[in-house]
């Protein structure tokens, strides 16, 4: 399946709402991403909202409003879907729905729309909320999709053979825990786990000494397919609703002593956040780019392979990374950027991941979450994680104020930032992931 | 914490529903435990019983009945937890609350009870019930704890390392799939995957060659740790609502080919099957047993380690596998043992799941499940796989009826079943879970 491009992507497009008209937003009319919100400070329940320019749209209050009174029975019912707390009963009801939504509130929010007057009463400004996890996620599996990363973490294990000889045939992946995922904002205590130091013979209950993030794109599910059904390629693109922001927090050390033979668990199950806004497979429907396998590399299982996704199968998304450690924050320092990929580099695709997931019967279901694994670029700074920028720490990082990185250190905050352009296109961004190191309980 | 024993465990008890004290049932008024059931065949809500003899006591008709109105606070509680279609609500109590709807269960349930009149009308006979998975489960874990096992798989795959340096010192687990877990009776299609195989130098889609039962026991978590905050070793069992059976469903040929370096994936997400009742820990308390490692082992980080884990760690249930083959059934042959083995030897302990699974600071839930990974025993016979039996696949094993078996085939019934007995105690048991493998479906 690819998205054709309509009426929702004409870069023109503006909107009543003032600040999605910059140029510089990540939420212009063509974006339209969905999240859960509730005012700061308060136990409101969560509901959902839709990012336009510095504000949100409260779903329910617009549906309150009766602004889509109007509006086509497919957004009628989408929209409806939106008065919940979390995402899952919109994902569940499919592309044609989505679709159908997001051509309404294109519409509603479009300069000169008659249902301005309803709306702008529905607006409340993003600097004043807290948001939500976006779903109520039932499983959450994480990939290994880029081969860069794979191969730069296998020559640090094994240097000769530093990738393993499924890698360019199975799309890697492995189940993660879901009670730990939060929202942008989570305060992340450093794990205290088993760790055997080099040299020892016995391991010690420690702090990680070298806690990592993960640079990744997250995948909602949406829709379901019933156990022992698989997915098709072409049809998996029909099952996810959108992508976010990820970073899967990782304590190299407690993997690196723990993940044999059954993977990484106690260095992994700690936390992992995600992004607040939800961006939808059709607004990255610009985006979209010709997937290509190296003709010398082995080509994709007929499973896992269609005109459609060497077509379009990749998305690209520019994917940054930022850091802002305590003594920069002290100081008055910004922000500093450590490294930036694109999605577009990954070896498997969304679909990949969709179909392959599915091909032994597994049944997904709406609001499951899917991670691309570290998204690391074919050049040594386009590294998604300190491990990789750090050569597994024995060269440290240089950072703005006179400090160094190998790993993270207690009060880092590390921000994921991600955005797509494209000639004759609208610029759409992500927002942001951010997360900050506490440091780690007192060890008895 | 160890339960100790009370009125409730008295061997002696007799229960007005006749069934119940045959000796020889798997649920005397000594058990008492729980699942969701509803009238076979009907499109009904699913609703919380308590197994006693052949018999089930709707727990929402008996909270109807009026039979627990002067019951203590707790059990009245407790009982209204279970006004429910799943068990999470009851698991959120905690143990004093289980406990006191035990204790009033038990009063309830003995000859002479003045409860009988009201309650007889709340009886369902099992053969009229079709069951369901007994809790919301957000998060399945997956241990490993046999080192029998362990080393059984290991010398397969490395003859020379059979049991790696870090098995000794961490109760290793992986995160595992949610959604594709069913109750006992699951029909199980045999999946379609990647493999590759001896002496090829591509891998094939093919329908796996490999497929295994592995026996397991099931453990549900009751009450939640906050993200961060880790469970001692001497309060884990406090988050212990009981017991089950589990069969965790294996590709072997699948797991071969995708594991490294991110553990199983396919191999395991296309079924997992429960048994419908859980077995309290209160329950089980008569058969608690010493935990001694052996003395030239290594012994326990402190965080794994405490008198009451030596003293009442283990739990001792025996284990049995069952095979029953197409032919056999058309021939009318029973079904035959394969195997057995008993949880006591286990190489960590329920608690020490518990307590290592969050010391990194993973937050659980009521209603997660930890699998105790494959229980093998020290002998050839007690081999909780047919890989193991089997020596890999080089060795089949006879079965009545003039056929062998080296993995499973299509049609076949692996059923698992399980008891306790000690000196001066009842016999109590887990029911069974049983599923069975359907064709795969065709390969395109």
């Amino acid at each position: 399946m690819t998205i054709p491009l309509n009426e929702t992507h004409d870069p023109s497009l503006r909107s009543w709402v003032a600040s999605a008209n910059t140029g510089s937003t990540d939420f212009p009319i063509q974006n339209l991403p969905y999240g859960v919100f509730r005012r700061a400070g308060t136990a409101e329940a969560f509901r959902v909202g839709v990012a336009i320019g510095d504000a949100i749209l409260d779903m329910t209050a617009a549906v309150a409003s009766g602004a889509f009174n109007q509006a086509s029975e497919g957004a009628h019912t989408a929209a409806q879907a939106c008065r919940a707390p979390v995402l899952n009963d919109l994902m569940d009801l499919g592309p044609t729905a989505w679709s159908a939504l997001r051509l309404a509130l294109s519409r509603m929010l479009r300069e000169g729309a008659s249902e301005q007057a309803a709306l702008q009463t529905c607006l409340i400004p993003q600097a004043a909320v807290e948001y939500g996890v976006p779903a109520r996620i039932g499983d959450y599996t994480d990939f290994y999709t880029s081969i860069h990363h794979a191969t730069n973490i296998g020559k640090l294990l094994r240097p000769d053979n530093p990738l393993l000889p499924n890698y360019q045939w199975v799309p890697i992946g492995y189940h993660g825990r879901c009670s730990s995922i939060g929202v942008s904002g989570q305060a992340v205590r450093r794990p205290v786990s088993q760790v055997m130091r080099p040299g020892a013979s016995a391991p010690v209950l420690a702090p990680s000494a070298r806690l990592d993030y993960e640079l990744e794109v997250g995948i909602f599910v949406g829709g379901s397919n019933a156990l022992g059904e698989p997915i098709a390629l072409d049809a998996a693109e029909q099952h996810v609703f959108g992508l976010c922001l990820f970073n899967d927090w990782s304590a190299r050390d407690v993997q690196g002593w723990e993940y044999q033979p059954l993977g990484p668990f106690l260095s992994k199950n700690f936390a992992s956040t995600v992004s607040p806004w939800v961006v939808t497979l059709e607004a990255l429907a610009p985006y979209r780019e010709a997937f290509n396998r190296p003709a010398d590399h082995p080509q994709p299982l007929p499973y896992l392979d269609s005109p459609t996704l060497r077509a379009s199968g990749a998305v690209a998304i520019e994917l940054e990374v930022f850091l802002h450690t305590a003594a920069q924050q002290h100081k008055g320092l910004s922000e500093q950027r450590l490294s930036h990929s694109n999605f577009r580099d990954a070896y498997w695709t969304v679909s990949q991941m969709v179909a392959h997931h599915t091909v032994g019967g597994c049944n997904l279901h709406s609001g499951d979450l899917l991670g691309s694994g570290t998204q690391s670029g074919p050049a040594p700074e386009e590294a998604g994680s300190l491990m990789e920028l750090s050569r597994g720490g024995k060269e440290p990082i240089a950072i703005a104020g006179g400090e160094t990185r190998t790993f993270l250190e207690d009060g880092d905050t590390v921000i994921f930032r991600a955005h797509c352009q494209a000639a004759g296109t609208a610029r759409i961004g992500f927002g942001e992931v951010r997360g900050t190191i506490l440091p780690a309980r007192t060890v008895a």
